[in-house]
């Protein structure tokens, strides 16, 4: 820092200070360190480090930008454009209603029209990772436990525990049947949290899955669903990657059945959602719980307040998403590019002797490197991770990071750079491919 | 809502969720709902209720448009303005250094560059009530204690206490010296939490205060500095009214003091900022954490991603007060007008018959009506108040609801209003204080 201050005397922080939920010591942050300290450049860095570490979409920036160049009611304050006092001082935690109102539209337009959303159970709030925090505090006591299906996003073991002081119990599921989650999982994980005297709160899904890449399955959201019912727990789903479902038919939002099954035993259910993903903004802060609950969503309304979405933003995106004729041609056109880069980086591994899990969302893919294990054990996946983020120079997150039971799966993400980037990843991992048969 | 749910089971919320500590019920936030039912309108509700109980800065609205109008690249996007695809995506919890350097430029600034603020002591969060928050999250356990001179800013018993379980135990000021914080009352407050087996973990102090509308005098800082020293505790000083005192001469900030005192004890010290007060931007979340602790920058900055402000937001702001030509002007002008308006609130209130406490900031006058209380008690102070609320139909803010320990001041805002509404708000209290009058 500019303003060295010696820091002499004891005075005493809290336990959550001093405590390491924050989870920032998982190699999924220290990959990022690796980018950030040599970060690749075509032409001024081409030995850098490639960023595999980040689910970011940047493969559709190109129509949000044409929108706002025609559109610059959207952003502008100035003459003939009035607005802006009203934006300046709007700080009402129900958030500007026709924000709210596009926001339910557009969530009902990804789900093809299958689910309706009503605008006045939708709660903003400043991103998913506060989203998710503030439904774990309305949900759970500290000492209390969440249920969340393995492998799961390194940034729960923050969001979920650290100032919560909830425990997150894992759901354990296996490649033996592409990690999908079972019944029997999911008891075994409700009892291993009972030998521990914990309580549980409720069980956390995200669908699309984040790391899988993959969506779940109706059979299965339906058993999670009667499981939820029957231990009379909460159930949140966290559906932030939506929209990026490579075809909408393929995704089964829990809103949907709750539809079907007439909203009985619904209000146990909360949807997590945002715009970071799908519409590639996550520097706008812009997150949302929907709960079918009315106490959540009074209490969730209130509990925003520490973390509101500036109502510039708000007054941004309510025009943007109010626009139809827009949303239906991102959707749409996302949709097909994203599942265009899927095929790329999937041909390209194929060629390399690698297997991902069959993915159908999401900005990333889970790949299989158990073959390569000298050692198949959690030691042995960070020395093959920590050779792929030095040497191969890709910084990519391994899977007990993402708290998985196998060793040898991996992370990798593919939207967040170009294609020629995305080629000269390839061509790195088939180097180190070609390299790993030589040295065998 | 729209969708009407039955809510028929019976699963559990936390006890933070039932909790009555979100501070909801009090008077402060009745108040809001009264003028909310029935909102003065010149034209259209001449006799509606005038909200007064809303410390908003609505006077110097027109300084913001103007450079906005003159400088569209603040807030355009799209042709010959690049920038979109770096904004949308920066979510980095460091916050855009440009921003974060011309807010500690803007805070030097306001105390006339009788403090330095190294930008990377900064940390944003989304306004004021998360900074405060937050703190409170690292400076102190569930059950701890912060120490918080009276009458307070009602908020802050949602915000320091609700999700932290933190206590607030009362440093009480009393009329006779002003209001004014004494080492026996600091004492006192901590001996009175020491009595309750509470670890008392800080001090957090208002300056200027919110709801005196008066800085804290120099001495009585120093005392203060000494007293957390002394018991080896923390100091937040809340400082979000620091631009908003009539004359910057008379504003001491503590930052000015650890500056005096090379920075000896200063890691105890935090400094809460916003640009709601200020710069009249509510609706825009800035709020920032300046701490002189290593260790509470960190763990802020990490905590911080629960609660980050918009990009979009951070990039119009940094360009805005990066200006030197507009900060300044803003400043100054905004200090001139709101000394106008508070000198037009006491002479009208003083040709009435009230007298306020003497104030030198802030957007609000502390008025004493305690000569018109039947009871001397909280229930006459709140009978008065429900006659103002509904009869004189002006929405103020009672003491009882910040903690006061006298009965029968008021809080009355004078900023988020057109002179002309003010004027018939004094009109009002005129015919009030006559009929009072009368009847006596």
């Amino acid at each position: 820092m500019g303003l060295e201050i010696e820091q002499i005397a004891s005075v005493e922080l809290s336990d959550i200070a001093v405590s390491e939920t924050h989870g920032e010591d998982s190699p999924y942050f220290a990959g990022w360190k690796a980018y950030d300290e040599d970060p690749y450049d075509e032409l001024t860095n081409p030995s850098g480090v490639i960023q595999m570490g980040l689910a970011e979409n940047q493969v559709s920036f190109d129509l949000l930008e044409e929108y706002l160049e025609q559109h610059p009611e959207a952003s502008t304050w100035g003459k003939g454009a009035p607005g802006f006092r009203e934006n300046a001082l709007f700080q009402d935690y129900h958030g500007i209603k026709s924000f709210r109102k596009a926001m339910a539209s557009f969530m009902e337009q990804i789900r093809g029209g299958r689910a309706k959303f009503d605008p006045d159970r939708i709660v903003l709030t400043a991103g998913a990772t506060a989203a998710n925090e503030l439904l774990t505090f309305i949900l759970a006591n500290r000492g209390d436990a969440l249920l969340v299906p393995t492998p799961y996003y390194p940034g729960f073991d923050r969001d979920l525990r650290w100032r919560t002081g909830v425990k997150i119990v894992p759901i354990h599921c296996h490649s033996s049947n592409n990690f999908q989650i079972t019944p029997q999982a999911l008891e075994a994980a409700y009892k291993e949290a009972e030998a521990m005297n914990t309580k549980v709160r409720g069980v956390l899904i995200t669908n699309p899955s984040n790391p899988l890449g993959a969506t779940i399955q109706r059979s299965v959201l339906e058993e999670i669903l009667n499981f939820v019912t029957r231990k009379n727990i909460h159930l949140v789903s966290d559906e932030i990657y939506s929209g990026s479902v490579f075809s909408s038919s393929e995704f089964i939002s829990v809103a949907e059945i709750l539809q079907e099954r007439q909203y009985k035993n619904a209000e146990r259910v909360h949807i997590v959602y945002s715009l970071s993903k799908d519409l590639g903004l996550p520097g706008f802060r812009v997150g949302t719980i929907y709960s079918y609950n009315d106490k959540v969503v009074t209490t969730a309304r209130r509990m925003s307040s520490f973390t509101l979405i500036s109502s510039q933003t708000q007054h941004l995106l309510a025009t943007m998403l109010s626009d139809k004729k827009f949303t239906e041609n991102y959707i749409k056109t996302n949709r097909e590019r994203l599942k265009k880069r899927y095929q790329m980086i999937i041909e390209g591994l194929r060629s390399a002797g690698i297997e991902c899990l069959k993915g159908n969302a999401g900005l990333f893919c889970w790949m299989n490197l158990s073959p390569l294990l000298v050692k198949s054990t959690r030691e042995g996946e960070l020395e093959l991770w920590n050779a792929i983020v030095h040497e191969v120079k890709l910084n990519i997150s391994p899977g007990s990071s993402c708290h998985c039971s196998e060793p040898g799966w991996f992370r990798v993400c593919y939207a967040n750079m170009s294609e020629r980037t995305l080629d000269v990843a390839l061509e790195r991992i088939r180097n180190f491919m070609g390299q790993m048969q030589r040295t065998n």
